[in-house]
């Protein structure tokens, strides 16, 4: 018998939105409406299927091992130094080589209740003590509760910003505070999943104009620039912190067809510019519908929209009638937060075949 | 500042072998001979390349959480339970899970000196002490020594056969009497990387025929399948170890084009065997090359051929030489063995310039 840790034992894993698949093979559907995962709805930038296409012949080599061909270009899109870029298997991966990097077993992390789930996960995995504290009262991070929350054992508070599943930010003026009064010793994650999506609000912070070194900011090729399926996140700290994590994580992320098409969709502004269009007038659409409705909902500077409701017996009514029409949102009780739900905006036809089935059950 | 664990600071990371496009640039060579990593000289599958383009269209959507289309496919292949089946970013992601799944701080590990260099780096990552002990004087590895070197601290032996960078195998026999002496609370990976060159030694165990609660069976498709380029490892497993190890490892691994392109790759029976044929006459070539030249080697049970020198110094001169002609190969002194080259098994015409280059040299 081999014995296994109690933290091991103990950990719940992450869940995911259900599949598309499943759920046409559980109803018998031959169309289903995945709303459920902030994937992006158009598919994928053509620039990046066709520099993977032209990958392909690449395939029987190892990528080369600290992935320049995919930071070299990052850093001329983003104008900052290669060294500063860390690039994984998804920004998860990021996560994961950022906490066995750096923390010891007694080192603990903060959060709040009501965001990635991963992160909970990874901590979890790590057998890292990590402490949630509550959003405040319009499900945004509470930045201040926070900073009251550190103590001498806290070594990484993670942040997301626009946060999911709430689709709210904090702002310049509260994360400027707030990185003023963190100590220097502390890693403050910023997970940028959603950062393409905040496109006319002044007050948003970008965490890379912050160049400190305690502060690493994490992004995704995987929400906005439609690639979820092959894996690649990135991220933007400084040289010392990256030099450490590229020698922890596994040596070969992400593989020869994913730095391939995260270069192209990099580069692909008209795919990028025409979704988030496609994004503003399905967040305006689901705005209207739930006003029509009378539905409380969350306003979001990402491509999703939260709605609240009176009880998770609700919650559950509202996520299974979906289902039996075919649409697949996220009931929010893993997140922590099981009076809500998430509905990724869609399609135009995709929000209105929502909207007619959520006006049937309610 | 942010404090770094002391066993990250002096942590030691993996090496690869060089990159063609690296000695192109530094000595302006158009055509260079990559024998360095044991890539399949062939290129990729036509079917895997198909299968690719065709799994396209859904990169916009995550991969289903727990790989359920691979390992189903793996599942009918190899005629063993899904649930038996763990898949992973390449093999040494599965390792990486392995080790922080079920070791605690205080367990221990043992390999040996001359073998897959990713081991010592993942175990040194974790914190975890291991045990290196030397090879036997055929440069395989002793199990003998391994049984004597066992304490209560022991929790991992990592075997891997055929081996890496040697060649060797140990047999039947003699796996059959180690697993019989090793205590059941300790995990057995048995890393067979290299399996589907072994063709015709009935002495050759596989591992997969033990069907014992510890013994955990590491396969690739960075090899024979000559996917190197999109990572992706599987191994086999007792059911309960797989489920802890799918809560720890990274929800998405692998992603939807590398999924597809193994189940491809599994099924194209003819590209395998041609490599296989093709491996076989280049290993007989480079036999007779050594004989000719008198340079001593070890017979290889896989795709590449390890020569034994007097000196390090000779090793680095004819590595330094074969650079200057545009052919990389190993010097093996990051695996341990620093009076030892490594050379893959290449195509025809790249054994010819590999063995004329080195003629010229000695």
């Amino acid at each position: 018998m081999i014995e296994v840790p109690r933290h091991i034992i103990d950990l719940q894993p992450y869940k995911p939105g259900r599949l598309i698949e499943d759920i046409q093979k559980e109803y018998g559907f031959e169309r289903v409406i995945k709303l459920a995962s902030n994937e992006n709805p158009l598919g994928v930038s053509p620039l990046a299927i066709q520099a993977m296409i032209n990958s392909i012949h690449q395939l029987n080599r190892y990528p080369d091992i600290a992935s320049m061909t995919l930071r070299t270009k990052l850093s001329e899109f983003f104008h900052i130094e290669t060294s500063c870029i860390i690039t994984g298997h998804g920004s998860e991966a990021i996560i994961q080589t950022l906490m066995r990097t750096f923390l010891n077993d007694d080192d603990e992390a903060i959060t709040v209740t009501g965001t990635f789930v991963g992160f909970y996960v990874i901590t979890k995995a790590i057998g890292i003590k990590l402490h949630l504290l509550p959003l405040d009262e319009n499900y945004g991070f509470d930045l201040g509760a926070i900073l009251d929350a550190i103590t001498p054992k806290t070594k990484v508070i993670y942040l997301v910003n626009p946060n999911s599943p709430t689709g709210t930010i904090f702002t310049k003026k509260q994360f400027e505070e707030f990185i003023n009064l963190v100590p220097e010793n502390i890693i403050i994650i910023v997970d940028e999943a959603y950062f393409e999506f905040v496109t006319d609000n002044p007050d948003f912070p970008n965490s890379m104009d912050y160049r400190r070194d305690n502060i690493v900011t994490l992004r995704t090729f995987s929400k906005a620039y439609g690639l979820a399926g092959i894996r690649i996140g990135y991220g933007f700290a400084n040289p010392e912190l990256v030099g450490y994590m590229l020698k922890v994580r596994l040596p070969f992320e992400p593989g020869i067809p994913s730095q391939a098409a995260g270069i192209a969709a990099l580069t692909d502004k008209q795919f990028l510019d025409y979704y988030l269009k496609v994004n503003k007038t399905g967040k305006e659409f689901l705005y209207n519908l739930y006003d029509e409705l009378g539905i409380r909902y969350i306003k979001s500077e990402a491509n999703f929209v939260m709605t609240v409701h009176d009880s998770e017996e609700e919650v559950n009514r509202i996520n299974e009638q979906l289902l039996r029409r075919g649409v697949i949102i996220r009931p929010l009780r893993p997140f922590g937060l099981p009076h809500c739900l998430r509905v990724t905006i869609g399609l135009p036809d995709e929000n209105e075949i929502y909207a007619f089935a959520l006006k049937q059950i309610l």
